[in-house]
């Protein structure tokens, strides 16, 4: 049994939520407010971080990128043409290269920040440093958000799927990323159709549709993030 | 061939770098100051991030991460017991945990400060940023490298290795990041015993001898940098 520690809008606990999910691997659930960094994460992971797996009564496996290769070394032969990972090592240095872009350097310039200001400090009790968001972040974030935009749709242009002809544990790194900001309508879907067209094929797949269905309380999503055919 | 586009003092680049020589594969060098973000890294790497390589007339395999996996991948099963990945998926997913705590969280909060305040801020020019050292950066470094260094501490004294009984990838992620510190006379040694110990170990390797031989301009390094008895 496959026991996962995440927040419902961590974008990197997103990520393996849709990949146990097409990896048709069941696993429980432990939610987790990573702002408060409580002793049942600690001991697991002493970064403090989600979101962590746990397999059985083995060791964590911690962060994104460890839990994303556990899966496929532990389940991907048995999917055979579904797995994530492709074979050759060229695809496989690509893949993780956008699996890294979404999650780290899309999170450190854009999506971390809107995460933050606008979904965890609504959630945190003021004394843990929740409020209002910090203008200055957001105006960050929203000034970055369209050069990533405009790398991915020059990806999806060139390319099928993300990282190349075909569906990867890249494309679901990066819906992971886009949802949370899409939930908070930060996304101007209208200026580029490739990225828009590549994110609708991403959200029809089953392995989306809980995230789909996830709200904060008091905050109901932007009117497209459901939405299919946005 | 395979060809490493780095800067000497860059944590990642240093990490390639040791391993490559571990893994027997020889390579031609490009130096990139990462500040100056020159079209011909652009071209290979969107994200102007350091290192990259590219093998042959094959695509550029950009960070760390991919780097390493590639490399593995390529070249792993040749080399035999000299392997500095291990094979079972709970080791994996723990080297690959360390080698991210050492090149990015211990960058964020440590090194990444040291080095671009003490080292690439005195080589840049003026005009691109370069100068006195921002004194807030190097106290926030100075705050925080105790901290990372008592954790590694602990695994080090219950373990042969940083990640397990065995060398692996994840003691040259460390030993790379903490050569930058050392060469700037940031690491207290004296501290605790273990992880001294440890980094004797592996600075007695001949893949360190070619970064523990070079200097920047101008600055010499502390006593005990190239010192293997330090």
């Amino acid at each position: 049994m496959l026991t996962l520690y995440h927040h419902p809008f961590s974008p990197s606990s997103r990520f393996i939520r849709l990949i146990l999910s097409e990896y048709g691997a069941a696993f429980e659930e432990r939610h987790i407010n990573p702002w408060e960094r409580p002793q049942e994460l600690l001991i697991l992971n002493a970064a403090g971080t989600i979101p962590v797996m746990v397999e059985n009564e083995g060791p964590a496996i911690c962060g994104p990128g460890p839990i994303m290769e556990y899966l496929d070394e532990t389940r991907g032969y048995a999917i055979g043409d579904r797995r994530l990972m492709p074979d050759h090592p060229d695809a496989r240095a690509e893949t993780r290269r956008l699996v890294d872009w979404a999650l780290a350097k899309f999170d450190v310039e854009v999506i971390g920040h809107l995460v933050r200001e606008r979904i965890y400090k609504q959630i945190m009790p003021k004394s843990a440093g929740g409020g209002e968001p910090d203008s200055a972040a957001l105006r960050v974030a929203r000034a970055n958000i369209d050069h990533h935009l405009k790398y991915f749709h020059y990806l999806v242009a060139s390319r099928r799927w993300l990282a190349g002809d075909r569906l990867s544990f890249a494309d679901f790194a990066l819906a992971a990323a886009l949802s949370c900001a899409d939930y908070l309508g930060e996304v101007k879907w209208n200026n580029e159709e490739d990225i828009k067209n590549w994110y609708a094929r991403v959200k029809s797949r089953p392995s989306m549709r809980p995230l789909l269905g996830e709200k904060v309380l008091g905050m109901p999503p932007a009117s497209t993030y459901a939405d299919l055919d946005f």
